[in-house]
């Protein structure tokens, strides 16, 4: 089979020969249909995140995956069933509770290898094999925006710490901002206005109005806040101070800003990822004042597991396939590797294709 | 009756003479045994926090208070019950929701008051009325701690929310850092002392190790890290990276040092409230993509409701009573103000005694 990896030496993403994977006992063999591309993959591609597998020279990138069963291979998984792999798998080192809990999102650094990330090889391939319990299944109908299910995912988690954060209280959130309208950041309005509670969302961008990303919050009645003229700190007062921040940039001065953007009461999810150092020179006196006093909460999210996925998928079915549709601008063959990672103005979502789905 | 006071243009507390106060429909009249001090009232009385009442020209301080039903009017109290009142009461403006289901602690500012701190008179005063369900009961054997109640309410509280904040997964904490060893530091330590989940207890204080309240810890086989020896940001370098870290000091760069402080998964509680302004240069990437890669939360919290008073008296019930008694180590007598906010090296906490208790 084909599949796309980067060398330790040579980082540009080309296609190699791979011997098609036998799935061992417990994981079901997959036809990869399509892969997302997103920020940690040019990342891992650049070197900037994650690493090779143990030993290996070459990885193989992707973890944005949905595919086809091929084998199930005794497994409970039907032949044909449309799936979407998790990405974190047990260490080299072997189990750990974060593991036996199916909670591996929650295991800290060193405790597992990501798929396409972190130790492992990742889901840029024509086959792959998965333990099945890693596989999860959703409707025919999303096949060809299955690669949507991990990121999305991804914000279901934040979304569930958040909330927790605020269970202990009658919490009534009205208002979100989410900062960053990259394909995260419009996955995360869109799953916010699938949610009763939200009745005005904001997302928070660097890009002209005539963007296509821009055009897209329109779907949602989303009110753009355009950082260069609104910085964050500034969202209270020309908008609103809202009840949820979710930060998918990785900017560093969010984490203290999105305090002064919340209302009372109100929690910032911290998504983003920030590479680099990044000093800088803030009142933390003020932030953390209006954090007591307001009973504000701040919480980090990274990853997400199968309960997510599953949320995911439910979230995905409800969303309106024009946006999906407007969000998948570019969906290259996997041959072109060049493409897969290549990124102009009108890129907001890559979708590297592997194979067609075909109802069966 | 007698009270203790202090002027808008006088900041000096004094005894005053003022009508004893009579009960309105369901509310009933307590006569006040002890009313203890913290930094809010050295604040409040300085001017650096809170207001006074809507056209008065003198505060009645003091919001920590334990006091007998003398008059219950009416209402479902007993006579001769032991209590502690809440500390916020409907703003002039009127009820609003957070009053309505019970959580006045999530009010914002400006849909509250205060006693003894902001825009209403406190507890320092030889009679004071309370609607009834703003006073909690505590049994008759706590009376001589009563006081305790309402900052060990603040910190149950804050506990709530941190425990709240890790309920989407299967936290299993085992470590808890204090900052700060004052009262409400020291309080905190010893209710972390009665849960179950800490085995591992640090404070961090900058005093001398014969400080007595240093010499509290060793009741809770509690480490003290002096941060003139060891920085918040080296507590996982020289003890452990901890589950929980409760920030009880309001010293500004402890809300971001904190994230570095703790392990995986874990979460700061932010309990105390920074006075002035403080710039730092920080590294705010670090921190962020900490928070994110490793789960990790921060969570503010201000005041506290009767359902926490509640927690609070159970708290107290179960805490030792040598330590209660050496942590309350001064006991003026109401006619003497100035000792009730003096301070010296021997000092930690200082409840003022209007009567003693006398069982009916």
């Amino acid at each position: 089979m084909q599949a796309i990896a980067v060398d330790r030496d040579d980082r540009t993403p080309r296609v190699v020969t791979r011997p098609k994977p036998t799935p061992g006992v417990g994981e079901a063999l997959v036809r990869v249909l399509r892969v997302g591309v997103d920020g940690t993959d040019h990342a891992v591609i650049a070197g900037d995140h994650g690493g090779f597998p143990e030993g290996a020279s070459e990885l193989v990138p992707g973890h944005e995956a949905v595919g086809v069963v091929e084998d199930p291979n005794g497994t409970a998984l039907a032949e044909g069933a449309v799936v979407a792999p998790t990405v974190r798998r047990r260490p080299p080192s072997g189990t750990n509770a974060y593991f036996e809990r199916a909670e591996p999102d929650m295991a800290p650094p060193g405790e597992y290898v990501e798929r396409g990330i972190e130790g492992a090889d990742g889901f840029m391939a024509e086959y792959v094999t998965s333990p099945a319990e890693c596989l999860v299944e959703l409707p025919s109908t999303l096949a060809p925006y299955g690669h949507l299910v991990e990121p999305v995912s991804v914000a279901e988690k934040a979304f569930e710490l958040a909330a927790a954060s605020r269970s202990s209280f009658d919490w009534r959130p009205e208002s979100a901002l989410v900062l960053g309208n990259g394909p995260l950041g419009l996955l995360a309005v869109a799953a916010l206005d699938g949610m009763d509670a939200y009745d005005r969302l904001y997302c928070l961008g660097r890009r002209d109005r005539d963007d296509p990303a821009v055009a897209i919050l329109d779907r949602f009645d989303a009110t753009y806040v355009d950082s260069r003229e609104t910085p964050l700190t500034d969202v209270p007062g020309a908008f609103e101070a809202v009840d949820l921040v979710v930060e998918a940039t990785g900017h560093p001065p969010h984490a203290v800003e999105s305090v002064a953007a919340l209302a009372p009461n109100g929690v910032a999810a911290l998504l983003g990822v920030p590479e680099g150092a990044h000093e800088a020179s803030v009142s933390l006196a003020a932030s953390h004042r209006d954090a007591v006093l307001a009973n504000k909460a701040v919480v980090g999210s990274v990853n997400s597991n199968a309960r997510h996925f599953d949320a995911a998928v439910d979230r995905l079915a409800a969303m309106d396939d024009g946006f999906l549709d407007a969000l998948t601008t570019t969906v290259p063959a996997f041959d072109d590797p060049t493409a897969a990672f290549r990124e102009d103005e009108t890129t907001i979502k890559t979708a590297v294709e592997f194979a067609s789905y075909e109802e069966r």
